[in-house]
């Protein structure tokens, strides 16, 4: 699939059809993550596939009991949750190099993102699952203390696409040289 | 350009011509960027699009001496910033609805990311860049005090493409149901 086709259409699917997906394909959703750029090339990030019945529903019980994509982890046959180790991304020799401090959260969003949209591109939807009680699930998936879970995704098939949430304009979001200045003036 | 082609083939450039970039295609990559998936679609990044040369070259001087995208910067005639409005994604009426607190880094990435693929399918060059004195460039943009400059990255032609950074094995990156159990088997 054409990226930008890819990220012009991709959205985010709360309801999967629970035909079985391939490794073959969940192999290469995680490889486009693996490639994805990071601090330094520090690479905090891993993942873990689960695809236990069990396990998926003790996450979803770290869901708020009103978040849309409850169902969904229950439905799709696969659930890829990113964790990223603390410390490294964005640190010198044990020091914070920015005002920003660690920087696992930005490369999890690039890493997570890569997945998202490798995804679309096998015709599998997935959405984006940052809202859930990362302590419990911690818990859960045995993740040691040294790791955050950042995200969760289902990850699976789909009879009907969502339609696009609306975004704000162009305009609104880009400058010219400095902040206020217009870049787009028509 | 093909998504998984572009998400494998991508590289970080930091060896730019100074032949000028058309805004038609620069809006496409910033629209690319506009369409870039956030905390309940809270969208708090926007975009500095810098072309003035002695603004690049004050942004320069916020970048470490020896930051290799520094003659990059220069060169390119276009340099890409991002910057995010903090206290919103992943908040709920004013409070973090996570224990990651503020999400803006993780948004940040996602969009950052939307850039640089972008940019890859027509042909250009970019370079995460987080590594500078964001309070000195927050001034030198006149960035308001409620929104974080996180990243930029020089944009333009290249001529020669970089080799690709190794990459951790899959098989280190990946597990299956729980924290330590393998994944890839094999």
């Amino acid at each position: 699939m054409e990226l930008i086709k890819a990220i012009y259409e991709r959205r985010s699917v709360r309801r999967f059809k629970k035909d079985n997906v391939p490794d073959e394909i969940i192999t290469e959703i995680l490889d486009a993550a693996r490639w994805a750029p990071s601090w330094a090339n520090t690479q905090v990030c891993s993942y873990i596939v689960v695809k236990d019945q069990t396990i998926k529903e003790r996450l979803v019980d770290t869901l708020p009991p009103t978040n849309p994509a409850r169902n969904g982890i229950i439905d799709a046959p696969v659930l890829i949750c990113l964790i990223a180790k603390r410390g490294v991304s964005g640190y010198y020799k044990g020091t914070a190099s920015t005002n920003k401090g660690d920087w696992f959260m930005f490369d999890a969003g690039i890493a997570m993102e890569h997945i998202v949209l490798a995804a679309w591109n096998f015709g599998l939807g997935t959405v984006h699952v940052g809202m859930f009680d990362a302590d419990k699930a911690q818990i859960v998936l045995n993740i040691p203390s040294e790791f955050n879970i950042v995200e969760m995704t289902p990850l699976g098939y789909f009879d009907d696409v969502p339609k696009a949430t609306p975004r704000k304009q162009l305009k609104e979001l880009t400058f010219l040289d400095e902040f206020g200045k217009p870049y787009i003036t028509q």
